[in-house]
């Protein structure tokens, strides 16, 4: 019999399997299809009291577990109807019961699934008016169609409320004969659009290829319409000049292994560290139950949720809105990592669970990898009486995941520091979205990235959930400003001071960055002073600095996406309230039951239960640099502690030479001799 | 006979003695006290002639070159006088002439020397007056006074206009019998000032050791001042519980070395980069010439200037503001690098050159270092329908030096990427500056980080100077912002466009950041397009995402910085103007000659020679984590192509696996039994 698993475990690919079988024996005779299985987590107050036991070591067999919870949705069609109803459900594995149990809204969709996308692709290919279309085109010899499906942005007020897809459409040289030939650079002006309930093209959209002042209806091209554009590679056989050659190799290696622990498959141990890592369909990977050095940090860590509007005036681009964790689950679109080449050193996989078509539970080998590097310098002093230098290295635990969203990568990291600091990082990369424009033209929405190829302006609206726990799960959230201060006999007679202004958050709201004003959010335990200081214990979180979501106030992709018109939210923790967009956000009009309803409530932050969202707006108005494959775009969030420890936690980290490192010899490095 | 050195070579030893000899030579029977002599950097018309030669295979023996000049500051006391005069002459090395002399001001001072330093320390012990203070303190036995010379702030306007030396005062203990033992856990609370020119104690400044509603007046103790302090160590040897065992070695090996190559000592090649590195005892490490696969981006690139003022409102702690470039000259302060310390993998070294005590010039070695490093991925993409993945790493090289400034270090990187970017860095590390505070007082001008240690708010205002060259000397800078747009059934129907509104720079001028309107900033050759996008080639800038100096506008510490008052500053170039904050800081009132006045010039900066500066200004409200070395702090100003390039520059790097890395194994990761 497998162990009784820790309750932070993610489902295994049985207990998947079990919650299926549940699910199917409750619905006698009907037609399923499984959209998802999932753990539910356990509610907060029985898991606490849960880890409480476990961190005091008070655990036993006759501790009281959470019940084990499937959360499973899915479409069934019951017997004698033909019609599917999306439904979800709470399934007690171990009891094998249905606990909870709803029938979702019309008003809601599922989120997508690649059976969906697989299914559009052959209506489009099937569908004599698409056909039609792409006939009139009359593509170059050898040219094959390419269909991008996409989640129908948001519903115009016109749309009847029905199950839609998308399309963005290309061609790929066939004659390459290379399956992974860049057919992105060969974009067509259609966008079909299908109808799930019927599986049928009930509109085929035609895109203006015209410049900034050739208007936005449609000026379709028909035949000819690639004539002007021209491949762009990435795979290396397909480079032109192939690739460099000057690049010698750099390893990493760990002779006495990695300094980090991870057993059970979920639970991490690393430089006083302690945590837990999850993997969802919704989320990816999800960290839990953060303590350093016994002392607890963080209750979960997650992603919650992206928004990528698209700023092209010309109908229907406004539809270009993906929702990537609602709309998807890019836990679902996961890189199964390779060793060599996402991380280097040694490395520890660890594998995901997802459901097949008839709702198996199914391996997702690789879809996180946990390893060490090394960021430079971690702290330094040189006793300059004496010469002596003390220097360490900054080592950092990285718990990484990719994800591919049709054209474009995430690669999302968390990185633990020895100073009790955590990076959360998300890198923008992949093939930017491009449309065709007519030769010779520019546009004010884009820029052309490629002949042909213009990549529309975007903003990617990242939100990043932080529950925190700072030595227990009353906390209080405050921002901290310095502002300048005039002179004044009293108080400032020389006019080099500056005050430092705290305002605490007391109510579930919304708030914004501002860097001038040097404005930093904590998260302290008012409770608990730091011995030294006599000030909360805390910690600071530093968002990136960047703007909010531009859409107007009355558009559709801006109400969709409300959760972008603040940088910081702080609510009160509510079992389940996982999401900032809301639970649903294929097809929405509106945010629904997202952080901006969260805030309504109005609750009290003091000493609460609170939980903190950042949301970071990357505004990508591509460069030709970032064709045909973009270079990383950084952003980060620092979280690190305040007056949380009783003096630098890194300050015991060996200052031990590393003598493997090497001096550059002759061969490359000739000093004695100039060029000239 | 050595090979006649390139224009961009710094100064050789056997060149730097020669440029004192011809000092000594023109004031014969003087006595003359060497302060600087380093390369005069030619006149940019001469120098851009040679570099078009170099750089188009026209140089010959008979290609003019630039004369190698040397600036030489130094003070004389002439025959037959008493009385140092500080000078500044260039000396025309291989004509053996100076070719230019100037008696400075006494309104400015030189720079500061570290004998100078010595000399303030004898003078402290050797002074009665002083002597008898520490005496009332009543030291607890074994306990030895520390001297840490401080440069004497911006001069009060009841200040005579003499050079002065302040000192901030700690104590050892020495019965550790550790020369490295952390005397700043124990400051005592005065601060000596000396008379340069009389070498006498004319002052002793008594530090108020109070809480916030204690008053700003001197409140001294005298015998039992250090009773509540305790040690608080970061040597090894000296840690209480030792450093932790659990930190397994991360190596980063180069079986076929590394892939730059380094010609005469300062020609740097890599990775389609070629550039050429310098070092000056003012500025450290100086990266000139900057060229990608033959085109030319930056003619300089260095930092300027940096100034720390401290926020504490007690008199004389506003004269607590160091200009560590122009008071000192951070090339003195440079740290001299050990192998498998500071960087990993396989470094080159290059030394430095200054000058010692009689003036002649002296190895200073490993200031710079120069390795290559792994960051993370590059770029990525997978194609969802095939599977195949395409990744490429991140490789950076890093030009690398480090000062430290008394209890303070900083860590500077210029960091080339494959992309065709620059990532300038400023890591802040050290012991942050502490004064004496009463037992179980606070004070809201600083954070108590250790029994009796006050750690004063403050600030740290950089100044990077980036001297452009794309495509040519001539750049027009501009700025570009991402602004929301109303819904217009003409121009933004359904309220998804935003406007990127681009602003250019038509005369000299600061200019501040503005990250919720997504401002970047842009250099730009308007007279040379990109062939894809038609839009002018370019390089962007990020800056850091920071304050301003918060100094009252009529203090005086708000007054010597001026520069420290934008964010950027646009400037048409000058010869030999480079410094931020006026070539003379040191005991300053105003900042003269620096960016605020070059920008009154009201030079017009379209398709001009410019200058961009950006200042970037770290506050710095200290941390009980930041004790007793903190943690660095991380700043990086971002360099990068905006259609610069016809195609992502890195599309060429290599895919390969690394072959190095491997899979965690069973040791530190048992992934079949959980552990409860």
């Amino acid at each position: 019999m497998a162990p009784t698993p820790h309750p932070l475990m993610s489902l295994s690919i049985d207990e998947t399997t079990q919650a299926r079988d549940i699910i199917l024996d409750a619905h006698p005779g009907a037609s399923i299809y499984f959209r998802i299985v999932s753990l539910l987590e356990p509610p907060k107050a029985e898991l606490t009291a849960f880890l409480d036991a476990e961190h005091s070591g008070r655990l036993t067999s006759s501790t009281p577990r959470p019940a084990r919870l499937a959360e499973v949705k899915y479409d069934a069609i019951e017997r004698g109807s033909k019609v599917p109803v999306y439904q979800e459900a709470w399934v007690d594995i171990d009891g094998k019961k249905v606990v909870q149990h709803e029938l979702i809204d019309t008003e809601f969709h599922a989120s997508l699934t690649f059976p969906e996308f697989n299914t559009f692709v052959e209506v489009c290919e099937k569908s004599p008016v698409f056909q039609q279309k792409i006939k009139e085109f009359q593509l170059p010899p050898g040219f094959e169609v390419i269909i991008e499906p996409w989640p129908y942005g948001g519903l115009d007020a016109a749309d009847e409320n029905r199950r839609f897809f998308q399309g963005l459409i290309f061609a790929a040289d066939a004659s390459k004969d290379n399956k992974d030939t860049n057919f992105y650079s060969f974009p067509l002006p259609i966008i079909p659009i299908m109808d799930w309930a019927n599986k049928e093209i009930i509109r085929i959209d035609e895109l203006a290829t015209g410049g900034t002042n050739d208007g936005f209806t449609s000026k379709t091209h028909k035949a000819g319409v690639l004539d002007h554009c021209q491949s762009s590679e990435y795979v290396p056989e397909l480079l032109k000049g192939g690739t460099r050659k000057d690049l010698k190799p750099l390893n990493v290696t760990q002779p006495e292994g990695p300094s980090f622990a991870v057993s059970g498959d979920n639970l991490i141990e690393w430089q006083k560290w302690r945590f837990r890592v999850t993997f969802n369909a919704r989320e990816g990977a999800v960290i839990h139950d953060v303590h350093y050095d016994g002392r607890s940090i963080l209750y979960r860590l997650a992603f919650s949720e992206m928004s990528v509007p698209y700023a092209d005036p010309r109908p229907p681009f406004h539809r270009k809105q993906a929702f990537d964790f609602g709309d998807g689950g890019l836990g679902h679109c996961a890189n199964n990592l390779q060793l060599g080449c996402d991380c280097l050193g040694v490395i520890k996989y660890l594998d995901g669970v997802i459901v097949n078509a008839d709702g198996k539970g199914e391996k997702a080998p690789n879809v996180i990898c946990i390893h060490e590097q090394d960021n430079g310098i971690n702290w330094k002093h040189t006793n300059w009486r004496t010469g002596r230098a003390v220097v360490t290295r900054r080592r950092e635990l990285v718990v990484q995941f990719i994800i591919t969203l049709a054209n474009y990568e995430y690669v999302f990291a968390f990185k633990f520091d020895q100073a009790g600091g955590i990076c959360v990082e998300a890198r923008a990369t992949g093939i930017v979205s491009v449309v065709n424009i007519d030769p010779g033209k520019t546009a004010d929405w884009g820029n052309v990235v490629g002949p042909g190829v213009l990549a529309q302006n975007h903003q990617h609206s990242f939100c990043l959930r932080i529950d925190p726990a700072i030595d227990g799960h009353k906390n209080t959230v405050s921002y901290e400003e310095s502002l300048p201060m005039q002179i004044n006999p009293q108080t400032n007679p020389n006019g080099n001071r500056y005050e430092v202004r705290k305002t605490p958050i007391t109510t579930s709201t919304g708030l914004d960055i501002d860097p001038l004003a040097g404005r930093t959010f904590k998260i302290q335990n008012l409770d608990i002073k730091n011995p030294i200081s006599g000030k909360p214990v805390g910690y600071k979180i530093q968002p990136p600095a960047t703007q909010k979501l531009l859409a107007a106030p009355n558009s559709i992709q801006y109400n969709r996406a409300l959760f972008a018109q603040h940088h910081i939210w702080v609510t009160k923790y509510r079992d389940h309230e996982l999401y900032a967009a809301g639970r649903y956000t294929l097809q929405s009009r509106k945010e629904k039951g997202g952080v901006s309803d969260m805030v309504k409530r109005n609750e009290g932050t003091v000493q609460e239960d609170v939980v903190v969202w950042n949301v970071f707006t990357l505004t990508h108005n591509p460069r030709v640099e970032d064709w045909p494959v973009m270079p990383v775009e950084v952003s980060q969030v620092n979280i690190f502690p305040s007056d949380f420890f009783n003096a630098n936690p890194s300050i015991d980290v060996p200052s031990s030479k590393n003598e493997a490192s090497q001096l550059a010899n002759g061969d490359c490095c000739d000093s004695k001799q100039s060029k000239l």
